[in-house]
């Protein structure tokens, strides 16, 4: 029997400004490779595949596949935070059952560390079961803590340089504001994402690399007590009359009131307060060393689908790290990763490889301690080295119609479900315990 | 005698993308008028003329000025929120001194109602003192607030046209944000500026004139119990599976700890929480209709100094009136401010032209209760058809230089201070009651 010819690709975790152009780089690629017929699209992520909502994106207008450039986040074919947790077989034996009754024979999965764990037991679960199924995980995260902390596996993640140009552009306009309305508002507070790692809060420094800007940097891994923060904060103060705090979501204040999520990772944005909401309070309840008040931004999932700011040398990145995740499959490369490596020297460029899945699933990379300045409230020139070239030079062409953007619209082109309706293991409602 | 030939331009109040230009519009329009020869910029509006912190803009690199265009905030001379009350006539006097000694016979406000009826007030003290101080106030807002609710003192304000592009665009992203990660984020609550007034919410609806997403707007001006909103909002939950609220900072949802600014206004980013906070708090305690939780952004500052998102349309306008109330002062026409009216007819254009200080100073546009829907939580499209034409069609070209912008810096060029230092009446240490 010959090799099943249809491919599923699915997103997972949040998305990104160029998570599109990676689906985009899998969908062109896949044309010109006779080993893949359609690509299916699974409707928000691992939850498409297990209720078996299949969206054909080989029969879609080739402009709105390649709109899928300059569409931001995962509209497209969605993503998810389901989980395929190892005690849900039944989740397994079924999403292996809709693969077999739409003859897929390639599974691409687009995310960060869990996703990857996910394709590995995926690939590992088609094997026990003596299926032909080609595995291969697609990276895509704005934490860019994918891969090792060494940068051996993968040197960053589509979607990282995007965000660090959001906050490189956004830090640069907001000291404008701060500069100009400091008798006021001598303090801004701008809240980053990055659950424990910092590479989203670093990239303000991109905004400042002379280091002119009464910046401080905040990072999750660098705890401080507040009395230190205000120490820094009150140094800039006398010396610049102002400040600008960059605060990662998860810099320790105390408790905030978190949310988890399926995966056990913290919602910030549905706790019930925020990290730069709890500064702005104490530093306005002790009283500032200068007139005025501090304020806050919390920018929240506007840095990872802010499409102007989109990175065009992390857009190029992600599309050609999805194209060379379609070739991977359609070799038959089964339990990879697709990933990004920086070429050796001062030359920025990269090269693409890949890594074993299982390796990728367990890492854990961190925010190199060595970039962190020895006050605790800045990262290094080395990490300004290591991120400028991800943002690229030139700003993207978003194609505009009316004054709005012209987004990618798909068409609702479904495989005709062949199976029985399904509901995923984990949103069945609690049993019930009988009261007899 | 002559007339004094120096002009002092200041600003007031919150900044926005495009208040730098008109500051160009002022400068570069000056270059040509006899009448002027150095125009001071006012370092922070009003406290800048009471401390003789004047900048010579005239001196400065024409270039520099020439990039205030794609400059956004107010850093270049900076803005305050001190307020020169009837009783601070010390301030009156100072102020008037300053100008007195640096020959100036022009003052330009540049700000809203507040800094019109500043404005008007130091044209007023000087024709009391026999001065010859011609002051003309420039329009200056991103709340679209200035002027009266009929559209006949002045069609919109500077600075509205990008905050509006600003929402069209982050809610058409948003939107795709939001479409594809609704499983896990059903919920996107966006807080829109606004004290009490909803042009800036409003605008989310340019991202969606067609009514294709499930979005609720809420503002200001029409309070709604928030059994309603829930009710709303489960409506578009059970019919789309996902809702995304843009909610004025200023809708009322009970106590937020407001803190106060010196006009007297909520400074709702220095709040102990915000609006968007307290909806996601109840609607995750509460419960959705659908699984996932809800979660906010809260852009704050960012979108009044989001350059890349500023709008052609506005930043021409922002330049016209500036040259405009340049034009109106050298031809000695004090006590007015420059005004934008709307042609008649279906094809947008404007004209512009004058209107006394105290009518501004004095009046208080509300948004049309006609373009709010009956059910309270959208805006009609004859919103769209006053707002669409504020936000063009092009973004615009902002320079960079190493992928940084590259915002204007002017020089320190201060005009040497001729009068001993002062500190203004409002920033003076309280007087302390003698314990004996």
């Amino acid at each position: 029997m010959s090799h099943p010819r249809a491919m599923v690709v699915a997103q997972s975790g949040g998305p990104s400004p160029v998570i599109n152009n990676t689906l985009r780089g899998i969908v062109e690629a896949a044309r010109d490779l006779d080993q893949i017929d359609t690509v299916y699209g699974a409707r928000h992520g691992i939850e498409g595949v297990l209720k078996e909502e299949l969206l054909d994106l080989s029969s879609q207008d080739p402009s709105e596949i390649a709109l899928l450039r300059t569409t931001p986040g995962a509209g497209s074919i969605g993503t998810c935070r389901y989980k395929l947790k190892d005690h849900q077989q039944e989740d397994f034996d079924r999403a292996l059952d809709v693969m077999a009754a739409h003859n897929v024979g390639y599974f691409l999965y687009i995310g960060g560390n869990d996703s990857m764990d996910t394709a590995h037991k995926m690939s590992q679960q088609a094997r026990k079961r003596g299926m032909d199924l080609i595995a291969v995980g697609v990276p895509k995260t704005i934490d860019n803590d994918v891969g090792d902390s060494e940068f051996k596996l993968i040197d960053h993640t589509p979607g990282y340089g995007s965000v660090a140009k959001y906050w490189m552009h956004m830090v640069q306009n907001a000291n404008e504001e701060n500069a100009g309305s400091c008798p006021a508002d001598p303090v801004l507070v701008l809240q980053a994402m990055g659950r424990k790692i910092g590479f989203i809060p670093a990239a303000a420094r991109l905004a400042d690399p002379g280091r002119e800007m009464p910046l401080l940097i905040l990072l999750a891994e660098r705890p401080m007590p507040l009395e230190a923060v205000l120490d820094h904060l009150h140094d800039r103060l006398r010396r610049h009359g102002r400040a600008i705090v960059v605060v990662s979501e998860g810099f320790d204040v105390g408790g905030i009131g978190e949310v988890k999520d399926s995966f056990g990772h913290t919602m910030f944005s549905s706790s019930k307060t925020t990290v730069a909401q709890h500064l702005v309070n104490m530093l306005n309840d002790r009283g500032l060393p200068v007139k005025g008040a501090a304020r806050g931004n919390v920018p929240g999932t506007d840095q990872r689908h802010a499409m102007l700011l989109a990175s065009t040398v992390d857009l190029d990145e992600a599309y050609r790290v999805g194209q060379e995740a379609a070739l991977l499959a359609a070799n038959g490369t089964s339990g990879f990763m697709a990933s990004i490596l920086r070429n050796p020297g001062t030359v920025y460029g990269v090269h693409y490889d890949k890594v074993p899945l299982e390796l990728v699933a367990g890492a854990d990379r961190s925010f190199p301690a060595s970039w962190i300045t020895a006050d605790g409230c800045d990262v290094t020139d080395e990490f300004v080295r290591y991120a400028r070239p991800l943002v690229g030079d030139d700003m993207v062409s978003v194609p505009l119609i009316d004054g709005r953007q012209r987004l990618s619209r798909l068409s609702p082109l479904f495989a005709a479900k062949k199976l029985s309706s399904y509901t995923p293991q984990a949103d069945r409602p609690a049993k019930k315990i009988s009261a007899t």
